[in-house]
């Protein structure tokens, strides 16, 4: 049985509580959160215990740590499970801060420690479809990527104000399935944000509700992403590959497969509007390959710490562009 | 430039007007219609004249007639145009009587004159591609074949009075498909009718506004058709044909390729709403094995009277037992 | 914590165990299984323990039992679990043979025991959301029913031989469903069946891979379903209800929601091939429904015993029809 | 009757042709084009006379002409038509050249010459019916427009060499879509080209058979728009429109409703492979418009010459940009 720890049960915390819990060969040991109330809720409910970091950091018998806790604490967090050589599976993005994530990558390369990071989407049946697809030269030459990725509604004041902007919060899930489908660098970015809609504090963050950015690639593959914080339809999550040979779509998952036909029309369902929800099987997924691949079997994780750094740097790329409005 | 005549000019009649102007090597030289002045307006529209069937029958530049007047009239006039060695395009049914469509029969049996009875459907790219699918084997075995298709709206007391019925009306093109799809006798068929949301006047005819049949070929292969006078939803016309290698499905199409995505739902547009303009690529296909194939290049029809003949013979027995209730 | 125990872990067993283990506030106690080494294996992976019968049913503390042994086992296991005052989830058919159901049926009766049979489908959300819009008569007056049920592949012989013929074992589903979305009994019913593609066991069986039902409500409304053992293309599972204010459809969930566009058409995935991954979301709820509505909160069971009754007299009239030929 | 004469029997010339010809209330009178054998098969066609440019402006009798003639001749004819007094449709571009456009329309504003720009798309059901929707503020605030346009195959070396570039020749449409829907100036742009799969004299010629777009407007919407001149699946034409309230997408249209369900998958027809077929209805509708709206009740041209200066801006700006490698 392999014993786990959680760091920060929110949202996303119990989504790994819950994926470790059902996992034949793993149990959830311990819990850790500064809201302790919150944390007792979530231990009694897996059958966990509530532990101080050192405890957690100092039992031997802990072969993993998730750490899901606000991204300011993660960088702290991740030098202390290498040192206490637990694997790591941690949420994105690594840290806010280039010089932080460089320091984590420092300690990974001088131990053998193993960190897979969060970046779900890569674990959906769909978007691992597609991935071999294009590993399989399905598509020839790769001529433009298309992103949309779209939040069902806009978030508190409060949480922007820490999330780092909505590049480095929402558009760095889409820098990395860039970077994982076309497996090379980027030579242009154009970026620009927009704020029609939104509440004066978006502005006053200097963040954005709309943002739109086209690249190209060292091999000449176009890219456009945009993002939205907010629609009136649900999570919205699509992609197009087009190239020589044919595209490839990701279209919505709906949230059931009910149509009603009316005098007003065909509707079909909207898209699923939780990205929990949407994600439900990815997750499950990457705790699978957590848990047997990296601290069962010894893999390498598929996602590493380097995938971190490159998708930080196009998101701090682009919010430097989107705020002083001068391109590269 | 082939010079052709219509009788009747209603709603059928003008279609295939504007087939017959639009075609390059045919001209519509005269219309019969006893409503004098709606037959003057399509006259002066499409530079025809207008003549009497003794005018039209015996006029030997003439080489084809469209015959789209009532039904009760179709049996006279196609004996007339066989005499006047005219080709017959007529609208379905040949008749409402199975006496009169033998003496039709008869009639051509004797002669060369050639007779493309109006089932229109089997025009339509999508049938007909549906059914090169068939023949070329790609089902294998066929196991079932279900057929939808229901109406926008209820038809007026008047025109249901001399309609003939549901079965005889509607279901007939439903037959017509599943003959010519599955090229096999009826061995068993049942038959429901109801009429929960009709007007009194329906059921007051011994008519339906809803009918189901379910039937088995001598091959085996199971058959189940549903009609309906109306819906609210448009012009409903679906088809599947299951087999040992697969499906085919034909679906609606609908009447713009626009989507809606709103807090509602995702709203596609509803089907087409009117038969002439979901088969308006079949009328004019129609037409054009009319004049091109049967008139200019002699071939033989694609839909012959005795096509007409067996599928008012599955049409009359099932309106038999809907009315008697008694099943074959 | 609910403790409960599993009679049979085969397939369906396995998915109940996993839909437990999962739950916050139930723990699987004990399994019985007649091959023990299965039981072994399913027992070690949930830390449940391997019972007796009569361990099972004389420990006061398990509060329900979930019955997924072979159905010529069912009606003893559900009257020991009445008299052991346990709640019971009984997978569908109760029983092959209508006195066995009745007998069960009588013993409920007798006591409070609440038994929910499990006919999952209607706990799939696109089936409960269906079933919702009907209930706020959003259709009107319903007239038409047609459900399409094909399983992905055929079952072994010796499957076969205990499954009590395609009616019973496949088509009951659909009957459970009728029951449920309509409310009504069944005045009329033709039933035919074919075996056009099929091996000679199935016919050697008195069995049908292909099976056809259309039957009429007391109110009018025409019902039709069809079923198949195999196709080439997955599990395919979809309903279609008609009335005077529109229609409502379920449509297959598809493997993932990739599109291929290449030179050979527009490819979207096959639908789910399995039953218990088509049905997965339906098996947690039924479970939740079984321990949080029915054990926990003492609530009357969705679906009885008198449902899983009404269903098989349709199954075996049906059966019966199409075995003799001879009608209703 | 109307009298109309087309220049330049081309494809799309004979296009015009067929929808003059189909039209009741119009004729062709006669046709000009240098390919004097093409010109007489259609002119014996459609009954119309082979005239000389100057006969043809020297008729009073036609009211209005067609020119789809080469890029390079519009101007001249154009200027021509102006003098005499006739309604013009004219094939985009007006002309390649801005000195041209520009004088253009100094001869249109000295007389009240009418001049209808031939941008098709702008009559299609699905953009008139997404167009009004905006109109009718559906979208609330307008955040992001994607355009997706690409043609089947790759044109010849010929066709490029005279064709202005991919910019001025396909992306032309999509910037006057902008236009028409978003009615705002355009304040960044940044462009893209590139040629990864394309034949050497793709690039030999500055043009590019992939091009991408992203600008934004005053008002703050951001706009994407990707061209190619090549897939392997058909003519690919979709658009979205996003906003405060939802989104409006414009799909492709399919070659027919059929769909194969087989062990490969679910198999939909791919787009239709043909603008001309793609917008056949469209060009019913344009020609509509310049026979009943222009010619016979006196309105307004729809699209203007100065929108054709706008779009051709555009383009101009795109081309300078991709070939320049120098942004806005």
């Amino acid at each position: 049985m392999v014993k786990l720890a959680i760091f920060g049960v929110g949202r996303i915390g119990q989504v790994h509580a819950q994926n470790i819990y059902r996992h034949p060969n793993a149990c959830l040991d311990s819990i850790y959160d500064i809201n302790f109330s919150e944390a007792s809720i979530v231990a009694q409910k897996f059958g966990a215990k509530i532990k101080t970091e050192e405890e957690i950091f100092s039992d031997d018998t802990i072969q993993g740590v998730i750490i899901c806790s606000p991204t300011n604490t993660h960088t702290d967090l991740v030098i202390k499970a290498i040192a206490s050589k637990k694997a790591i599976l941690c949420e994105k993005p690594l840290a806010l801060d280039m010089k932080d994530v460089n320091n984590c990558i420092e300690h990974l390369n001088k131990t053998d420690a193993r960190l897979l990071l969060g970046f779900q989407r890569r674990f959906d049946p769909s978007f691992k479809k597609l991935e071999e697809s294009i590993r399989e030269n399905k598509l020839g030459n790769i001529h433009t990527l298309i992103i949309s990725s779209r939040d069902p509604s806009l978030p508190s004041e409060k949480y922007l104000t820490t999330s780092g902007g909505i590049f480095r919060d929402m558009m760095i899930h889409d820098f990395d399935i860039v970077l994982w489908l076309l497996k090379e660098r980027i030579n242009e970015m154009y970026v620009l944000g927009s704020n029609k809609s939104s509440p004066d504090y978006v502005e006053r963050l200097d963040d954005f509700c709309i943002a739109s950015v086209m690249m190209k690639t060292e091999g000449g593959t176009v890219v456009y992403i945009n993002n939205a914080r907010q629609t009136t339809y649900g999570y919205d999550q699509r992609l197009e590959i087009f190239g020589s040979n044919g595209m490839l779509q990701i279209e919505n998952n709906k949230r059931s497969s009910l149509i009603v036909y009316d005098n007003t029309g065909v509707v079909s369902e909207k898209p699923i509007d939780y990205f929990i929800k949407r994600y439900q099987e990815a997750y499950t997924n990457e705790m699978d390959h957590f848990i047997d691949d990296i601290i069962i079997s010894g893999k390498t994780p598929l996602i590493s710490a380097i995938d971190g750094k490159y998708s930080l740097e196009l998101a701090e790329k682009a919010h430097a562009i989107a705020i002083g409005k001068n391109n590269l």
